[in-house]
């Protein structure tokens, strides 16, 4: 066996700040706008939703942004996450390139969200917030922000769109064992929430929805704010711990990737390993980095790079980003978490400055090399994480025609033992493919016509 | 904060070999009897059910038994075991003792199940055998012997408990995923599923029926042979590696632990943490070993040591064990892994002998201290290792009335991810404790009469 299969980072080595790819980039980034002004938002529009202190962050322009003492003591009961070699996919795969992935995945509730999740929960109670909200499609974020919440002792609230809530309950009893509260949106507890039940009273609810009575409850209740899990830069910034970790794991064995690769959905797991390697790359390191996203929702590969909101309900300021519209329905699809309709505005604007390559990917073929992962290396992806490994397969294979031991990094971002069921509609063959047709992008440009432009 | 959260053993480090405590034992284990003749069984009696090369360690007396070279490298994929210190529990319980916890729910399947599944799967291979049968309750086991003959290159049948495999298809798919035929128990597929079904077309199904039909499709096919994860001696023995990595991790910061604790169910995981612990304290060591069962289903603490079958259907040699009988029913639990009738006959002849100490807590107990586990270490503990963290939370605070720095080591078997709908229950206060009144055990006594005496 040549080299270990795991590369593990000593606690007292485990990085002691943030990276903020803000002070590094080609083309800075275009202000978020209010969208009733046209004119970019102050600190203050945004001060009933997010606590000062991230908003602070969000619009820092310093490159180094040091943990917190009590964040990095809570981020210590899983992180430094393991660095592992798939030494056994890339047998499967006959290739010589040697596949390294950031297994995510052993967080408690095993996705890389909690990152985010533990820093975001330290800084509300810092700020001295009692209680947040939130919303959750299948669950993940919502039970990250749960494990969170409970660490530092705030009350949650999650808004689980509906037929989530009715069709997916464990998400919603890992909550509950964290504490939090989970109601089923839309809820008969907001003014959102009520006028969509009085119109539509068997609606299954949607991820927008669910936004709007998040950010009602917390704008109208005491000490009370709004988390996000991703798409927003504090977000991405919080995340970028992965790639930090990586850089000094893949150190100890004096390796660096040729190629660095993560799958992209609102884009916070994504961002989180690989701003570290665009930082090199912007400094002239030679390093190749893939985002891979599902073909039947192609924010980056496909959608134009416009202001859009946020949400569907047109709530939140106007954000730079690849768009599919805010009343953009994606179709059904199995990886929850790459549904959303746009995309986090610092990787909108890597993408268009040409130091991020998007890809798309099929579901039958995501699945079909998870099911190989599976069966090599053991563990069973989550469904959004089936796209980086895709994307790193594509690599891989290629590196085998060409000869080339190449060194593949990925972002292994989560575990899918909660996600079985995708599984078994793709082993059962009732899983179809489905790629957005070209009608619905000209729809969605046709659409984002009256906005501003960046 | 006083030395590391998690303390990782590198690869290069791992044990070479399982340590066999037959070869320690004061007084030697009895031998299983051939329920026709009374006579202890010869391994050829074995031979159609197992394969020679672990019937061979199923008998051995060898203290140290070399791990496979193939073996070690699939346990790479997750092993060394992390093992952990339980910080912030010990905090939340106020106690001046360390918990130090060897997290085996980092496994792909989730529980320390793997580390036999594993040796199993290639001591079959190895030895001819193209397919294996097994049952499974929950699924657990089932889907650990899945991962294993995926990585292995075996054909494997599970038959899974009916009313499971209807109520809980998430294992299935699991099993699935790593390629694995599952099937409802009672099935057409056998004699005894079929003479079931004639009789008890409705019938739930149970673990007893389960093993009968696994069995008889064993030896009744070509290159087949059955595989247990629990009970007997050779599946004790794979997970000494549990209890071997652990004394060199604790090493690494000179420690020493003065209590070792486990749940114990078939006794495996018991088995794999404690066993290299008794080897010192039967050389002289002062440490206090604790098992932890449920008191639902007290094999240890209630039941006698006696000759009995290891299934409901009277199939089995007959083993030396504290059993409450092969045709206990098992009350409700949702510690599945736990239900068992017996105990392995090496964990019951320790009990004899005074090394071990065996307990009993109450179901609602047991989930208060998963609960408070999961608000505090984060990882949401399997409903079989609540037991073990209740003996460990037990011990902790004694350590605090006595004022002690007591080291406590527990075994965390496996995480509860895919056991929600017992916290669910737990925590919407739907259910109920019971502890198995006095007149069964009586019952259990008399049954088990006319079988011989160890």
């Amino acid at each position: 066996m040549d080299g270990p299969t795991k590369i593990f980072l000593d606690e007292k080595d485990m990085p002691r700040q943030w990276y903020n790819i803000q002070a590094d980039m080609p083309t800075p980034m275009k202000p978020p706008l209010n969208p009733g002004t046209g004119q970019p938002i102050s600190p203050d529009d945004l001060a009933p939703v997010f606590p000062m202190n991230l908003i602070e962050q969000e619009v820092s322009q310093e490159r180094w942004i040091d943990i917190p003492e009590p964040v990095l003591e809570k981020l210590l009961l899983w992180r430094p996450s393991p660095l592992y070699r798939a030494k056994a996919f890339e047998e499967a795969l006959g290739t010589p390139a040697k596949i390294y992935y950031k297994n995510e995945g052993v967080s408690p509730p095993g996705s890389h969200k909690p990152n985010t999740a533990v820093a975001q929960a330290y800084y509300n109670k810092a700020f001295g917030i009692e209680r947040l909200t939130t919303e959750t499609g299948a669950g993940q974020w919502g039970s990250a922000l749960a494990f969170a919440c409970k660490l530092f002792g705030l009350k949650l609230k999650v808004y689980m769109v509906r037929i989530s809530f009715d069709q997916k309950p464990f998400r919603k009893f890992m909550m509950e064992t964290w504490g939090a509260e989970c109601v089923p949106s839309p809820s008969p507890n907001t003014n959102a929430g009520r006028s969509i039940l009085e119109k539509l009273p068997d609606t299954p609810g949607s991820l927008g929805i669910a936004i709007s009575e998040a950010i009602e409850d917390a704008v109208t209740s005491k000490n009370c704010r709004y988390s996000l899990g991703s798409v927003l830069n504090h977000v991405l910034l919080h995340q970028t711990i992965i790639g930090l970790e990586a850089q000094k794991q893949l150190a100890l064995i004096d390796t660096y990737p040729d190629v660095v690769v993560g799958c992209a959905g609102g884009g916070s797991n994504f961002a989180g390993l690989s701003f570290p390697y665009i930082r090199d790359k912007i400094h002239g390191k030679e390093v190749h980095v893939v985002a891979a996203e599902p073909a039947a929702c192609p924010t980056m590969t496909k959608a134009p790079f416009v202001y859009d909101f946020g949400d569907t309900a047109m709530t939140t300021p106007l954000l730079p980003m690849h768009s599919l519209g805010h009343d953009f329905v994606p179709p059904p699809l199995h990886a929850g978490g790459l549904r959303y309709h746009g995309m986090a505005p610092l990787v909108s604007q890597l993408i268009i400055d040409g130091l991020i390559e998007p890809r798309s990917y099929h579901q039958l073929e995501c699945y079909k090399y998870a099911v190989l992962w599976a069966g090599t290396e053991g563990f069973i992806p989550a469904p959004e994480t089936s796209h980086a490994i895709a994307a790193a397969a594509e690599e891989a294979l290629r590196a085998k025609e060409e000869g080339k031991e190449k060194v593949i990094l990925l972002n292994w971002s989560g575990h899918g033992l909660m996600d079985l069921t995708g599984y078994d509609a793709y082993l059962s063959g009732k899983l179809s493919d489905y790629a957005l047709p070209e009608e619905e992008i000209a729809r969605a440009e046709a659409a984002l016509e009256g906005l501003p432009k960046p």
